[in-house]
């Protein structure tokens, strides 16, 4: 019988198909067909059924679906371990807002490709960024092949990018229509927060999502000084003003999230509002604990971000999982929420689910994108292996990922980058970080 | 002039010394002879004075002390993953007991052995152990050159190893008589906790640790469960408990430490005992926070562990850095306490000094033992550089480290274990789990 051709066989490994069953089919095979997924199951049936020029072997690794990274600001890269344990105030004004003055459209390209090969080397496939320069965040992970949610940060005040407000709108619907119906880049439209967007712009905004059909990604109840500007303007939480502007919508992506209460996630619930979890960046900026266990008891969909580097100050997905789970556990006195499959869970299909593309990628289904991931087992930190999913969020880490592939293609092989020049990627870096130093003092 | 002969000089890397001052020396060198560190400064200056066949080269990365890991159990690798997410006493009656049947001397060097393999991997250049047969541990730290303090575990009830309690003394007194004044392992007597423990087995084990001057290290504290089993039994405290029949000192290693009142760190200041923080397995099993940055202001010495692996899930002390600094921002919401260079300090000296190690190890200075590593920066994540110990504790991770030296022996270059057949030992470790397999029923 003829083998039918496809482009790509991953073969011997565990494979987590992170369907709703958490089905794992033990020495498992997944066939790629250009940019799908035709067929997941036991290795002998896949290569019966199908031969492939190009083999990726996991040698008894695990096969999972990308990591989704729910939330960044790629190009931050550039800025990170600029400044630390500061205050959040003297953070921003001291450091992080002199060096952004840096930030042009090359220099933005450049950070994000930086961003784009960490990314890649720790096994994300996947991320949704808000920043400035944002038509060059697209370009860069468009050239690295790494798929990604971009959108313009928008603002009351003049953009070192598009300048007044209204001229937002307009770049933000200029980037919509060059990259709507793009295979991995999609366009979103990013009111930074309700203290820094008057009611008016939030509306204008969710307008121009309503328009086209794309998310409405907002910084939203991020910390306890968030929640106090917010209720001095307008005499309530943040959540509340969304609500009562008409804005909360299954469009919403809700980045942070941590000061809600009960009420407010009941509001999600019902609106369908999708949250973007940063436990990472919450913790170290000392902002609090998202109630994430409560939300995902009400059912509310939870990706998980990294937010930018200067806040973190890496963009390992694996390391968010483990300390989502672990934050939780210490959070409510409770050992059981949080468990890894769920954890693993939230960074996959539910980071796709979160960012409107539960249809294409988060789960290797037949007919889905094909973003995979190989994680290599052989190494004492993961030896002996009793389950995968343990492994993955509380042992394993970015760097054991050895192959990494978004939408059919092979982006890392062997730990070596194929869709970047590394090495003037990071030269490149270096340069801009010199530059920067220049204007900024750095505090050993 | 006539250069001195050493035995191993690592140049080219940004010098972390970790004394009182952080001192940094760019473009630094040490000087190795034998066991010790002969020089440590700028780069040329010490070329100029030294010669060695043997050159480590950090080629523009970072070279510091070897990481020091205050307390874990190391043969629990084993058990790494077998179950996770649990309650407590389900967790530890319906799997980790079972599987610590399988415990007898060959495995718990074996699985000793794949603990050190990580730990050398991931920059650990000492460890602090309590478990089982640890005259094993002992022998399997002392064949993969790791550091190590070490102790038997020691409770009222029957040790599969040792028999009745008394017996226990006697092999803990053995443990000493064998080791005591050996380059690399350190013996220690372990009493297992005070709720495990009758108040004149405690003493018994006290007099044998005053009369050997050896560290007396028991988890005390460590959860609410705890303490209320203590309350019950005793109408007090753990810490209020050993105060009252006088075993606090300085010999004394308090591990956890996570229940404590204002007034017991008092207690631990005047009596100098010391603690060994374990956040991760204390937010892993919902334990609690420990009040660090109280113990740290009340000038109480801190040094960071790992725990053992099935309550982790792994032995990186990286992760366990970046998880501390993070924890304590988020638990006393407060961004600046905790920083970087504070916990890189009690992931190195604060271990050193914990330990009873202070003049032995902890930092880069001439006299002392040459424990060191070099972590390689070239790779995005890592890419630019503003700060070396933001970097270290909030980017890098285990595998960032290129080279580890133990008391002047190199166990790692570029990546390569040389003191260590890593591949037997994951092998063995295979072995064992099949076995544990067999009468522990895995949940996927």
């Amino acid at each position: 019988m003829d083998r039918e051709q496809v482009d790509l066989i991953v073969q011997n490994g565990s494979v987590l198909i992170m369907d709703e069953a958490f089905t794992v089919v033990e020495d498992g095979a997944v066939a790629v067909a250009g940019q799908y997924i035709a067929e997941v199951g036991p290795g002998a049936d896949v290569r019966k059924k199908y031969q492939s020029r190009d083999i990726l072997d996991a040698e008894g690794g695990i096969v999972l679906p990308g990591l989704v990274n729910a939330h960044t600001h790629a190009a931050m890269t550039l800025f990170r371990g600029i400044a630390d344990d500061l205050p959040l105030m003297e953070w921003l004004n001291d450091y992080i807002f002199p060096a952004e003055t840096h930030l042009n459209p090359e220099v933005v390209y450049d950070g994000t490709l930086l961003a784009c090969a960490e990314m890649i080397r720790s096994g994300t496939t996947c991320f949704c960024d808000m920043y400035l320069f944002e038509q060059e965040v697209a370009r860069a992970a468009r050239d690295a092949g790494l798929r990604a949610v971009v959108g313009e940060v928008l603002y009351d005040f003049p953009s070192p990018n598009y300048g007044p407000p209204q001229e937002g709108l307009r770049y933000s619907e200029q980037l919509i229509r060059d990259w709507k119906g793009h295979p991995i880049i999609y366009p979103a439209v990013e009111p930074h927060a309700v203290y820094t967007c008057s009611p008016r712009y939030l509306e204008q905004i969710m307008e121009l999502a309503v328009r086209h059909s794309v998310p409405y990604i907002i910084h939203l109840a991020e910390s306890p000084g968030e929640l106090a500007q917010v209720r001095e303007k307008f005499g309530k939480t943040p959540v509340e003003h969304m609500e009562e502007l008409g804005l909360l919508s299954d469009l919403v992506i809700a980045d942070h999230s941590v000061c809600l209460s009960p009420g407010e996630i009941e509001i999600y619930r019902r609106r369908k509002v999708k949250v973007a979890h940063c436990p990472e960046s919450n913790m170290k900026l000392a902002s609090g604990v998202a109630p994430v266990p409560h939300m995902l008891r009400a059912g509310v969909v939870v990706g998980l971000g990294t937010d930018g580097c200067a806040s973190n100050n890496n963009l390992d997905l694996f390391q968010e999982m483990d300390t989502a789970a672990k934050l939780h556990k210490v959070h409510t006195m409770d050992p059981t929420v949080m468990d890894a499959a769920s954890v693993l869970s939230m960074a996959t299909r539910g980071g796709a689910a979160a960012l409107g593309l539960a249809e294409e990628i988060g789960s290797l289904e037949p007919g889905k994108r094909a973003d995979l991931i190989v994680v290599e087992t052989r190494s004492p930190h993961l030896t002996p292996m009793y389950n995968p999913y343990s492994h993955l969020v509380y042992a394993a880490r970015g760097a054991d990922v050895r192959h990494t592939v978004i939408n059919g293609r092979v982006a890392m092989r062997d730990r070596h980058l194929l869709t970047l020049d590394e090495e003037a990627v990071m030269a490149r870096a270096r340069e801009i970080a010199a530059e920067i130093r220049k204007t900024v003092t750095i505090k050993t």
